[in-house]
């Protein structure tokens, strides 16, 4: 057999992802090379220090650099594994890399939902494969089926659970009746969330992976400014007990559906994340610990779910691996892959005009009349009650009301206006309900 | 916008799928122009009765023809669909389609399970796309993530519940406590099994998924005659009732598990399809009805499945339709996919070398020395013991037994000896204990 020239590889970031990648590309060589019909090379790591100990990784202390702009323009270059992460400088490097016609695979979701547009249109001018499959729900071969699988189906609707960290605090408190900041201790002394939680607690993760899943479903381009976003540091052990006794669970759901256009336009699309609840049997509930769910409904194909590991250093590095067989193997067959597809440019809907129910506990003086106070204020904005339920008596009477569908607009004017209620004492928790 | 020349496309087989085939190609024409970048052109059907009424189809009527191979062979057509299903003539048409160089889209899980090198030698003759999405899982995104996805992943099992009709019989069983003959009754009935259900029930079409599954997931040549097969209609209302008391489920389950090799060989595959239970904790455990989900185990990826239905008209058109796409785009950009990966070539074990566990119930006499008799042809054959069960007292006594993890060829042989008993009256159920 004749001797195939190596693709060349460079990769940005060397911290547990990279690391992780090294040691594949290492362990792996032998089926890599059979699997793309040459082998991989490993060119350089750029790195912040290069002098840094890195014990133990399989790869040549000389291939660090800290000139990491150099080594993407690199001509002997092919391909650019980027698991830097955030915007700058990770926006210049892939640009640089795309333009010059290098392939990249990348996992960096921030800057794909932040500013995806600015690396497809360098893809494009360069002929060059942008690949991201580790972006969103780690390992969970996801991307490749929407963006390839269901092209000749009609996606109607994506709800996943994209997010390891908050999945683990909300699982911590339906097992345990735990408070959020408990279960965020615990999460954290089990390295779950960060030092800082933020990204995780706040929704901004679960909403970068939103607008990623929507563009690619919808074929739209949606950006996390796009998304809807609401975290779930609000979420009460109250909250959850009450989910619990109408058998449901809390959820933070990101959620990206199609919907009508405006007259005769093309449709829309409502993209959003906050926690809701969803009954117990819905195959989303049972997703646990940190691992990582998405529901996908199309018009032909039904119902189907996604499930896996979302996050840690082997299953990135393992999505990571994947798109880089498939960028090896179309440089070698002198081919690249469908580029973006946003053809639909499908209005993005206001969070006002989203379809959910609304789960709402009041506080309320227990005498005659309130409900029918508190029933008209629902019938003034044209939202329809499904139930209601009064639990204590006196002055510890607490009114839960859950609707049936209607406009958030509405929904949130009926909370708006409850509020103002002199015999509702105080709004105790709002949540969405969200699966039939 | 310069106009594009269409892709020319042939459909074999109107039943069911084929007619929804026809639908989405017409519903969904415009969204299928944009995603290949050229629109899609039906231009034959081949049908065993051309004058047949087919109301409602949105095909014109002279598209039909009986000369099949006429139609593969005319120089307009670019790809291939394939619904047909069976060995013959399905293969002679498909390979004639290949070799010339035209696109294969099919679902024939069976042509493809009994001789699929066939089909990807003439697809590597002709230098053309073969695609078989909807041959496993219907609808579920499968075949590609296991193509691509996972290609730079070491994947060490594949365990699937891949046949719906036998899935509906052991839920329903499972559910009600009906007896296989009622449970068969009520599918039918439904229309989830077939007036013939020997293909389902007796697991020949899991075992034919099973070869294809292996395949890719191993890159190993695998045939339906390499898998070792058992159907469900042995499976008894008290296999059921015991399962549940040990906190199982039954499950017809197809699994491919990576294995060592011959001393220093490059290692070996098992692959098989039996009813086993499963604790009711594991992920397949609650896909009910007739679902379908594949549960994959990879050394970086770590935990994987994917779920969604798995037959059905309109699922699998959605599956064919997303192949359809695929190859349409490869074509209009003068390329193809990767062909098929066999290069691993690993060694098939025979069923006696799988490890498994057995669940076994024995309808013993009840007296002193029973167990210890028993116990000992379990020493014999090296098989440990996990849990000892008894019920029922004298002439009633039953002694469940369930071991630890041993050679399928030694619980074999346990069970054969056990036969021979005095104190055994009979075997009254044998099951496999898949998942810890």
């Amino acid at each position: 057999m004749k001797r195939v020239e190596p693709v060349k590889v460079a990769l940005l970031g060397c911290g547990v992802v990279g690391a992780e990648v090294t040691r594949l590309l290492h362990e792996q060589a032998a089926d890599l090379t059979a699997r793309i019909g040459a082998p991989l090379e490993l060119v350089g790591i750029g790195v912040r220090r290069p002098g840094r100990d890195r014990g133990g990784l399989p790869v040549d202390s000389t291939l660090f650099t800290a000139d990491v702009l150099s080594l993407v323009k690199r001509d002997d270059v092919d391909i650019v594994i980027e698991v830097v992460g955030g915007i700058e400088p990770a926006r210049t490097w892939l640009v640089e890399a795309l333009t010059r016609g290098k392939g990249v695979v990348t996992a960096n979701k921030a800057l794909l939902a932040e500013d995806g547009p600015t690396l497809h249109d360098a893809a494009a001018d360069g002929g060059a494969d942008l690949y991201y499959e580790a972006a969103v729900a780690g390992a969970i071969p996801l991307l490749r089926p929407l963006r390839e699988s269901l092209h000749g189906d009609r996606i109607t609707r994506v709800t996943g659970i994209v997010n390891g960290t908050t999945n683990y605090i909300l699982s911590a408190m339906d097992d345990s009746g735990a408070s959020f900041a408990e279960a965020l201790e615990q999460a954290t002394s089990l390295g779950y969330a960060e030092a800082d939680p933020t990204a995780d607690v706040e929704g901004f993760d679960a909403a970068a992976k939103a607008a990623i899943l929507a563009s690619l479903a919808f074929h739209t381009r949606v950006r996390a400014a796009d998304v809807y976003r609401e975290g779930v540091t609000e979420v009460t052990a109250a909250d959850v007990a009450s989910a619990r006794a109408m058998g449901c669970t809390i959820k933070l759901l990101c959620i990206a559906e199609r919907g009508p256009g405006n007259g005769t336009g093309p449709g829309s699309v409502s993209v959003r994340v906050y926690p809701a609840m969803i009954p117990r049997n819905h195959p989303l509930a049972s997703v646990g610990d940190a691992f990582n769910a998405v529901f996908v409904e199309a018009e032909a194909a039904g119902q189907l779910m996604f499930y896996g590991r979302g996050a840690g250093g082997a299953p990135t590095a393992s999505a990571i691996l994947g798109d880089l067989v498939a960028v090896a193997r179309h440089r070698l067959a002198g081919v690249r892959a469908a580029s973006e597809s946003a053809y639909a440019d499908l209005r993005i809907r206001p969070i006002g005009e989203a379809w959910t129910r609304y789960h709402i506990s009041l506080d309320v003086a227990d005498r005659a009349g309130v409900l029918a106070t508190v029933a008209g204020v629902f019938a003034k904005h044209n939202v329809s009650i499904a139930t209601v339920r009064q639990s204590g008596r006196d002055e510890d009477a607490v009114l839960v009301i859950v609707t049936h569908m209607a406009q958030d607009a509405a929904l949130a004017a009926t909370v708006a206006e409850l509020r103002e209620l002199d015999t509702v004492r105080a709004v105790a928790g709002v949540l969405r309900v969200e699966g039939e």
